[in-house]
């Protein structure tokens, strides 16, 4: 028989998989959207790749949450898959997967469910291509084999048959001896994989997954509480199976399971650490690098200006707008190349703030590092980062930016980013509408992911949100937001796929700007180079929304990445990278999130570009 | 309040763990049973060390399988816990927890339960010892905290109480309201962890761990047959989704893949490659050293002899009953260091076996070397392990023997190891009774662990058995053993806990006699070096089995290991490390396993000992 494999069962690039399918002798491949999106070659382009390599398209897929929906869903579901269709015919792709719908509008309503896949079939037959129906053992509605085949029967259509996969059938333990009264022509496709019967139970949570108080999603300081009531007086005595703790460091895990308790004993007021002091903004962050060069290249093309410098120290202060950047080449810089070293969180009361770091066990960094210098207090977070506890130009206050020697330009606290930077002896003056810092993204070490987000959350006092996963070409990575009330401080902490992942994913500094087309043409000019987003991403945000005319043509032209939410709109686009650092230009009207639909995306470009311009 | 942690959440030997504890401001410990088993330190010193760092020993961890069993099995169970009472005398340690059992004889009577953790109580009051009964929340009857209580009401005793843990309470989505009920002076100790809300469902299960046929537990080729019987005649398609395949080498993972359908294809009758030829017994091992000497000198005191010398390679054989192994000091160990390179599998047809492997995609190595060899079917293991396809001094086939010419001593091709093994330059004659290789044990790459499974039980036609997790000091290993019908050839597959773990674990021989005290006594005279086993150990031996007198003191004197199963006992014992590889004396009666019961003790101890003795 003929042999195929899906694209996502690889790692790697699109190309990639195909030379190693080919290489291994299948005969075919089902090309998993997502791969096609991060993709730089054109769908003639991957169809010439496959015919040369001897591989034929046998699947395009997935395509979801197509039916058993309002009428108003539908039409727009149907002006996607006529967008798909387009795609599939320059790929030669003949047969989609279409999955059942896990959509929240889909309705129990098989007769509706079969009308619209007939009505999906009719376009499809328009464009020669067959379109496989499959029941996801999730499915809202339809999740046995048995029922989608029941649907596709009534809609009666040529073009219309469906997809078994042994997974979805053999998980839920159906029998598939009922595959027999379906007719063989109307299968159109099968897909098979294999799983560990893996006891996905309590048990298995308990031995592998447990951590650490406040780290995961249970009430521990609820059941304390009740515990407590009865007059209990024992220890807190922590008991945590967990397959990363076994492997990580012993001294950093005992510091963050003891941290894990003083906030549980805060929280059910049994302790009365000092109190949380949230930062309010950031004042700035601090790069090192062994080579100022490249970095202020970049921020001169940003639009930054040089306007001031260290008294004592090599580092100059960067800013536009209320976005300061730090460029430290002191000697340390060599040994660690281009990267985020530090945070100025602005904050109500520094040395409240340091209190309850130390109090909560971080380590309290000198206050002062040269007699000269206004006292800062700063702690370091689990990563490294060194995090400072700053007042800007608040009189009662000690001052850090006093430490700091105007060049010539934009005199110091100015509020006003229209055209107040001078000239600078790096970067030209021009406005890119950048005025703060929107986020940072800073790496974590592997094996200490949780012990970060606990810490953030427990002494910054900010937000944790929840984590996500995010394909990479070559492995899974996690994601986790922390964030202050308004949004004015947001970190987005992020690890990588495996322990010896570290440096492959960058730092990165987001700036946030009012107009980021604006600002991405505006860095091009001044010799700025943004990171190419495939054509194929833009091919799909066609089928996703609908914009205005001229608008799509401008992002891909740009390598804008779009996404909204419920609350708005987010566009935004990314330098190339310097050393371990790259900045990403953001806009975000309403928005809340981090543009995590984009990431993989944004990683597969990442690799392709492998574009390390200096550092 | 006071805090504590269980030594389990933590990395590490007993003593790191309880120093890490120590440094971030724990006020005491629980300590995990197997954390003291694997500990060189007595109880005493233990209790010592604790003292010093300022830590209490708040609990000891956990008593399993207790109550609400039948009579003789409690008799045994009453046994166990005096020799625990007793150790917990020594450590100072005045509270126990105990689990609520998942022993299949345990019955549903709650009164019995009371009844037994009743008696269990008055014997721990004599030792000053509070028992604290825990309901798991995958407990066989008793699985809620409430249900423990009503036990630990009903038993109503001064030494009995319950601990709570917020994990099983949690996860079960209990309502910790009802902990008003029970007497803060009943609840003997409280354990907190957090989760994550794992929807540990079908979802998950599909996006993480699906794997190739052949691979994971689904019939598979049954859902297969089913469609085929329909008439369906497009491709047979893999659809995978797996996080370690996301971040594998692409190339090897499509090669595996296609073994898979191969495979698949076969065993649903559609594709018959040429049928598997499964190996018949352990021809040799063969080892890599760049120097020969501390190879020599362990295989000498382990009764080897040097029987013969590769007519043209600087290869050679030493031997003792049918244990056959090379040593080969050619180039290329230069570069990777004392390891275990090729296996010899004795084959009833040695090309046919090449055609097999050949045909499921196994890496044909070139089957002469050198003009005068005898020429020999080879391919490659998934790990790079080269394997041989043998005859021994079979007429009808090449004879690899006979590219060996015999040395001064023992004659090739003897069965008699009754003192027919003449003296050497290295080791002298004496037995160990050592008559075959038992098993062989290979590290596998992180990446390839379930195609390592999938090779040898396809190209081989070897028997898969089930995966098992192995605690070890810094991690979570697994381990999956394949052997032929009679286990004349047993491999161990393991892999270590991270990507990065590829060196730590070594690979190793196991050397099967029939007296492993004997040849473990025989092994020291002549000079060699045991694995020092933690005298802990045998204390909890002595608790969980009887054995004849002095038969615990021998294996305590000698470092061997115990283990029994259904079918019989099994006792073991370890050599020094050398480069990469370390020997294994069993003496397995009738036993099925390969001690993974005991790997954690021993791994512990090789931590322990670090001892590299040379390579």
């Amino acid at each position: 028989m003929r042999t195929s494999i899906a694209t996502v069962s690889l790692s790697g690039s699109l190309t990639e998989k195909l030379t190693a399918a080919s290489r291994a002798g299948f005969d075919g491949v089902e090309i998993f959207e997502n791969d096609l999106l991060a993709s730089p070659l054109s769908p003639e382009e991957i169809r010439a790749r496959c015919a040369d390599l001897g591989l034929s398209i046998d699947l395009y897929q997935p395509m979801r949450d197509i039916e058993a929906v309002p009428a108003e869903e539908f039409a727009r579901n149907v002006r996607r898959a006529r967008h798909k269709f387009e795609l599939m015919r320059r790929l030669g792709a003949d047969t989609v997967l279409v999955c059942s719908s896990v959509h929240p509008l889909a309705v129990d309503d098989d007769a509706l469910a079969a009308d619209q896949l007939h009505q999906l079939a009719d376009l499809a037959e328009e464009f020669g291509i067959r379109v496989a129906y499959e029941a996801l053992a999730w499915g809202r509605h339809v999740n046995t084999y048995g029922h989608a085949w029941r649907i596709v029967e009534a809609a009666d259509h040529p073009a219309l048959g469906t997809c078994l996969d042994s997974f979805h059938i053999l998980s839920r333990g159906s029998d598939p001896k009922g595959i027999a009264d379906i007719p063989g022509e109307k299968i159109f496709f099968l897909q098979l994989a294999d799983a560990p019967l893996l006891a996905m139970d309590v048990l298995q949570w308990s031995r592998h997954y447990r951590c650490f108080p406040g780290q995961g999603g249970f009430d521990v300081a609820g059941l304390v509480r009740n515990v407590l009531g009865t007059g209990y007086d024992g220890p807190l005595s922590l008991e945590v199976f967990n397959d990363v703790f076994r492997q990580a460091e012993a001294g950093p895990t005992a510091v963050d399971a003891h941290r894990s308790l003083l906030v549980l004993q805060e929280t059910v007021g049994v302790a009365t650490p000092p109190a949380p002091v949230v930062p309010t903004g950031v004042a700035f962050a601090e790069l090192v690098t062994p080579d100022a060069e490249p970095v202020a290249a970049v921020l001169g093309a940003l639009g930054f200006a040089r306007a001031a410098r260290h008294r004592t120290k090599p580092v100059d202060l960067w800013q536009q707008g209320e976005a300061r950047i730090l460029v430290n080449t002191s000697g340390s810089a060599r040994r660690t190349g281009t990267g985020l070293a530090a945070i100025g969180l602005e904050s109500p009361d520094p040395a409240g703030a340091a209190r309850r770091a130390e109090a909560l066990l971080a380590p309290v960094l000198p206050r002062r590092r040269a007699a000269e210098d206004a006292p800062l207090d700063a702690v370091a977070a689990p990563d490294g980062t060194e995090l400072f506890f700053c007042a800007t130009d608040r009189p009662e206050l000690p001052n850090w930016r006093a430490d700091f020697v105007d060049g010539a330009g934009v005199p110091h606290g100015t509020d006003d980013n229209e055209g107040s930077h001078g000239a600078d002896v790096t970067g030209g003056p021009h406005r890119t509408g950048v005025h703060r810092i929107d986020h940072l993204a800073l790496t974590q070490p592997w094996h200490h992911f949780d012990e970060a987000a606990l810490f953030h959350r427990s002494v910054l006092g900010l937000h944790a949100q929840e984590s996500v996963d995010v394909a990479d070409p070559y492995g899974l990575m996690r994601s986790r937001a922390v964030t202050n009330a308004d949004g004015s401080v947001r970190i987005a902490l992020g690890v990588g796929a495996a322990p010896t992942d570290d440096t492959v994913h960058a730092q990165h500094i987001a700036l946030a700007t009012s107009d980021v087309v604006g600002a991405a043409r505006r860095f091009r000019e001044a010799g700025g180079r943004l990171l190419p987003i495939p054509a194929n991403y833009y091919d799909d945000l066609a089928a996703r929304h609908e914009f205005a005319d001229g608008e799509l043509e401008t992002y891909r032209e740009l390598g804008i990445l779009y996404d909204r939410d419920a609350h708005g709109e987010f566009r935004h686009c990314y330098t190339m990278t310097v050393g371990r650092v790259f900045f990403e230009l953001v806009q975000r009207d309403g928005y809340r999130g981090y543009g995590a639909q984009n990431a993989p995306v944004r990683l597969a470009a990442q690799h392709t570009a492998r574009a390390v311009i200096g550092g």
